[in-house]
């Protein structure tokens, strides 16, 4: 059976191999989300499980991440999902987070509609898995924008309709000529830091929305001086994984194929490598990297 | 016949007082807003009448606001709206800007809810329209939170369930205290500065709504290091007056009484005495005030 979970803070794992302290199911693989939630408390009654206050986004914050045969998982039948027959496991490992994470806190809070203009800035896993969901509501336009031109390319096959370069620092200027000089519908922000955040609010149509995806480390500058009179929505969201059911079902259907962000595999025995491979994302153009048992 | 908006702007305009260019209508008072919008463009169709192509927010903003008998209003047939026999006059004069306002920018941008707690920040006549209207939803608490004791004692007659001086600095852990720790489910700023809207941030809880009103003159800091993981919701909106038919009902129906907002009145020949109480606010103790043909 597998139950896999490949997180950067999960490196201490290792040397504390966790016990399994519940039953192994004979006939499924479980599938576990980096949030484990009681089902029960005010939160939770809210669909934000991520802010349970019993749990929560346990897994790579509070607890370690896991790479394991094995683990003990709280709350575990608020947050594992049986596995139909012959489905494509490693297409579901990508569901244990990055999907509902683009999905959720870029889609689902962007608000994107049927032939909308979209702007993703950020083509790592997260941004691409955005990407992939989107296009669930048909937009029009999908601009991916990124620093890294092999990404961008990569944005191209998962769909994007067109792709900016921000390593020049005029990608706003870019994306406006791309849409008329209107700006974007929708704008998500997969990265985190100021300026990614700041290309949004330059980039975002009177009457549109940014989408934060990004984990921020610092405060950034909201131009309320410009955007207090454009009717704009600006959201936050730790993932609270409640679309995984439904996500099962699209990757089943073949709705789409997120066995795309995967680029590299790795017995479990070598997982150093792995994480080193991790690490390097950018020259070994690494998206997601499967451990296998 | 009146045609009433006491707006800051428009003093300029009592030098050169427009000469009628539409017709006198017979048997209603005209009700102006400072939007006068197409109706037809991209943005009307979408109900944000603010941003017409052709038009927009003008009164008071591109040409002066209004202190005439008769005045010309572009694109009047899509923004004057007839008043019903016997309706009080002077409440349907806080229609044409603080109630809708309050309502489009405040209430309904910040989703309140039955049982909902929900903060205003500034108790200036936006800011009171913004409690007047957020009652329409029966939230549970609505706290008011001013630097001026006299305003905040006003909110109370307004339907406040709690008031909260800021004048120490020291509001925000006030409005922990007094939600048990949780924060306001929406925090409405209707003030326009970085610290009110530093406030907002501070109080709002995770799952809420930050509603701007303010128009602001600077940039404000966005505590995303924090409020990225909160699933918190930031709107801004130029009030946009689709919701004026429905206010004009409640009015009628006695939902509401915008009188409340009226603190003064002056003929039209003494109109400057009226701005310069408009201008001394705090110590005349002055909301709105009327000028009467």
């Amino acid at each position: 059976m597998k139950a896999l979970i490949f997180q950067g803070s999960g490196k201490k794992a290792l040397e504390e191999r966790p016990k399994p302290t519940i039953a192994e199911p004979t006939d499924a693989i479980v599938k576990v989300s980096c949030i484990s939630a009681c089902g029960k408390c005010e939160y939770c009654r809210k669909g934000m499980y991520s802010h349970c206050v019993n749990g929560g986004w346990i897994l790579g914050n509070t607890i370690d991440g896991t790479q394991a045969e094995y683990v003990r998982i709280p709350y575990a039948d608020t947050s594992l999902y049986r596995v139909a027959d012959g489905a494509d496991e490693e297409a579901l490992v990508m569901l244990s987070d990055i999907l509902p994470t683009g999905f959720e806190c870029g889609v689902l809070n962007g608000k994107i509609q049927p032939g909308a203009t979209v702007a993703i800035v950020g083509a790592g896993p997260v941004g691409l898995a955005a990407l992939l969901t989107a296009q669930f509501f048909s937009p029009s336009d999908i601009i991916m924008i990124d620093v890294d031109d092999n990404r961008l390319t990569l944005s191209k096959r998962f769909g994007a309709t067109a792709t900016v370069s921000s390593s020049d620092g005029k990608a706003a200027e870019a994306i406006m000529r791309l849409t008329g000089g209107r700006g974007v519908d929708t704008a998500i922000e997969a990265v985190g830091i100021p300026a990614t955040f700041g290309l949004c609010e330059n980039i975002v149509a009177p009457g549109g929305t940014i989408a934060n995806i990004g984990v921020h480390g610092s405060k950034v500058d909201l131009h309320l001086e410009r955007l207090w009179s454009h009717n704009i929505t600006i959201t936050t969201r730790l993932v609270d994984t409640f679309s995984t059911p439904m996500l099962l079902k699209t990757v089943q259907s073949r709705k789409i194929n997120p066995k795309l962000l995967i680029t590299h595999h790795f017995p479990l025995d070598r997982i150093l490598e792995a994480y080193d491979t991790f690490g390097k994302a950018a020259s070994r153009q690494a998206l997601k990297v499967i451990i296998e048992t």
